[in-house]
């Protein structure tokens, strides 16, 4: 049969528009099923699945006759008709197999199933493979999502977006913390983010983005923790305060979920999801007010202490679901003493920072607050922090020439997902995670 | 006058909407310029400038009272007028003057006038002030359009955005030129590229892409290296050879040139930049034959020479200027002996293989190439290089357990700058430079 090569490619996501008509469809062998005298053969492409069925033995001679295992590249040509059973509706009868690209071996860990059945260690060992897998592989095609949305939305706005240098000659937050590199001789160190740079860059464009990776050598091995993170970083000039921080970070978050609503169903589907309630404006308390409410509700002194701990962060979480239906809460005005020395104090009570945390879920996920912005304000700072100005100094150049007040915040993306998918540990939300004892694959 | 703060702010850049009314803009003040009796006062925001006209010395005096520096950032009113005088076509009458934040200092580079004047080292140094005026920021705009439409067109084909490890367990192109991190008492090392990475990847998208930094531990203080710089990586499977790539590539081309044209004409005017013809094929040429024809053309025997010199590629680029009217040319075939392990051989001539540069006005932009994609041709390939498998473990995962036949390739966004405005030095086109001699600003 000539005409069979001449069969019209389409992506498995497509199929609907080609019912009645003979297509080929590429991929991997994702499984075959038997079932009484029916063979079904799912095939795998770069955006879904589709099912082939047949009850020709013969037709899986190209798969049988070599002992062909799960994830061989094959072309799957056949009759598309539509199929109420079948998944996603339709499904290809009468198939043609051939083999692009044999696989003899058996995976180590099995990905032909509706769910991945794998240890912690043993998936992110075989990241490589697993990460195939249609509810793995949905967690990065909404990752993918989340930086397109977060990059239209500042684009849309005016703001522009830089690359800044990884390899940097001191640290940004504090001495600890910090991969050293050894360049040409001298030290250098990995950023633990683009803090220093994107302020600097408010003085050129007024408003900036990036997205990339930032390092944090924290020696913690937890389920929150990884050492390498993709962060979402926004900065801008000519704001009032921290609120004003805080409206463009709520649009963000709106958009951000509304596209995934909009264009991703199928990956929110696979893995899931629930998305967020974004109340008309997300409520937000004060630091000190919000430890007030937890020794209120839960009677935990916590006053005095100068941070929010995770349990705080939950307790918070569930009022803001229960009071006001969010699933977001902004936390502001956190002490000075905790938030680095580039933070803007508040007017009123300068113990306290102009600054926010946003829980998500009852966990922190995004940072940020308003700036410092005058040159003197940053000399003092540093002299009250006990730091030596010059370290800082073109970093101090910015300030010393002119600029507006400004603030910014940092979304993990990692951790979004996370939030999002519910998933018990940031690692399962990272395509290859880089933690204490994980430098591969 | 009570109604002057009630004038609405407008951006530089869409003045033309709101001649004849009171208008503010906010920003850096650019210089101050007296003709005659008439100041002009020269405000750049974000996005643009626009200059302020007045006769009145009282007007000006929100700044001459204290002696304020250019680079004091400003809130400037007045009443918009068209004028045929003035650059863009509009100025402000009868301005008003708030002063955000003071600058006393004078700058350690002028960058109040049309270009600036310094030294390389001088501009490098100050780079945090000097990359605010018009002219060298246009170049940071047009980076930023680059990576915006490199995106969209690979999104709008199917590709999916990808971010991987930069902290790596070993070097991917080659044991040398790799810098070294002290990973929790480990050695790693920053990813000289994301080749490994974004080829697993194809294993679960079929085609991705990425942007990021690369580094490069490379000893050379040359015009046309820094060591670290942003690449812009694809890479897609079911490809029949390098062919296949190269017309994806010349399409992104013609994309990134189309979108700078359509969106970007202030910058390309401000950085006096030449869009290149890219005729409607790009033409190619094998290496062995680029090498025959630089015999005939300038009777210097280059044969046997197993990579282009960086003259070789300019005088390949003016004959494809002469003889096709294209910036642009394809050199196919390079030796395999100088290309990585998993280049892809030719079928025929297997010391060549499916690999190219294209050279954009004679100098390598973009390097890409068919990838070998068979378990037992990179097993092979390995042992020929004379490397032990055992350090690609991981990476070898993906062939072992299917891969399709891929190929990609990855631009230097630096680099595409360089040629695309003339700049002498890549340092010119990077936002803050890292060389051997230069870790800040």
């Amino acid at each position: 049969m000539q005409t069979v090569t001449a069969a019209e490619l389409v992506r498995s996501t497509e199929l609907a528009a080609h019912i009645g008509k003979r297509i080929r469809v590429r991929g991997w062998l994702q499984n075959v099923r038997r079932l009484g005298g029916i063979s079904f053969i799912i095939v795998r492409d770069g955006w879904g699945t589709v099912q082939a069925v047949t009850e020709e033995e013969a037709d899986l001679r190209p798969l049988t006759e070599n002992d062909l295992q799960p994830e061989s590249v094959i072309i799957l040509e056949g009759h598309l008709v539509a199929s109420t059973q079948a998944p996603g509706g339709v499904e290809l009868h009468a198939p043609h197999i051939d083999v692009i690209t044999p696989v003899t071996e058996a995976l180590p860990v099995l990905i032909s199933k509706r769910q991945v059945k794998a240890s912690l260690p043993n998936l992110l060992e075989h990241a490589v493979v697993v990460n195939r897998h249609p509810t793995r592989r949905a967690i990065f095609r909404l990752a993918s999502a989340v930086m397109t949305t977060f990059r239209t939305f500042l684009s849309q706005r005016g703001f522009t977006e830089i690359q800044t240098p990884k390899l940097v000659a001191s640290a940004t937050e504090s001495g600890a913390n910090v991969f050293a590199v050894d360049y040409f001789g001298q030290q250098a160190f990995l950023a633990q983010s683009p803090q220093f740079y994107k302020q600097i860059m408010v003085g050129v464009f007024e408003g900036v983005y990036e997205v990339g990776p930032v390092f944090r050598a924290e020696p913690h091995d937890t389920a929150r923790h990884v050492n390498e993170y993709v962060s979402l970083d926004v900065e801008f000039g000519f704001i009032e305060d921290h609120f004003t921080v805080m409206r463009l970070l709520q649009e963000l978050m709106r958009a951000i979920f509304d596209a995934l609503a909009a264009s991703h169903a199928l990956e929110l589907e696979l893995t899931a999801a629930t998305l967020p309630a974004i109340p008309e404006n997300i409520p937000h308390i004060h630091f000190a007010d919000a430890q007030d409410l937890i020794l209120q509700r839960h009677g935990i002194d916590v006053r005095g202490e100068p941070d929010l701990s995770p349990q705080d962060e939950r307790w918070l979480g569930e009022w803001a679901l229960e009071t006001f239906g969010s699933d977001f809460l902004f936390v502001v005005g956190y002490p000075m003493v905790k938030r680095p020395f580039y933070t803007h104090p508040e007017s009123e009570r300068p113990a306290y920072s102009n600054s926010f945390d946003l829980l998500f879920r009852g966990t922190e996920l995004v940072t940020g607050g308003q700036r410092l912005h005058r040159h003197q304000d940053y000399l003092d700072a540093l002299s009250n922090a006990g730091l030596s100005a010059q370290p800082f100094a073109t970093y101090l150049e910015a300030f010393r020439y002119g600029m507006p007040p400004h603030g910014g915040f940092a979304i993990g993306l990692e951790r979004l997902l996370m939030q999002l998918l519910g998933m018990p540990n940031l690692r399962l939300t990272t395509l290859f995670p880089r933690d204490m004892q994980r430098l591969a694959p």
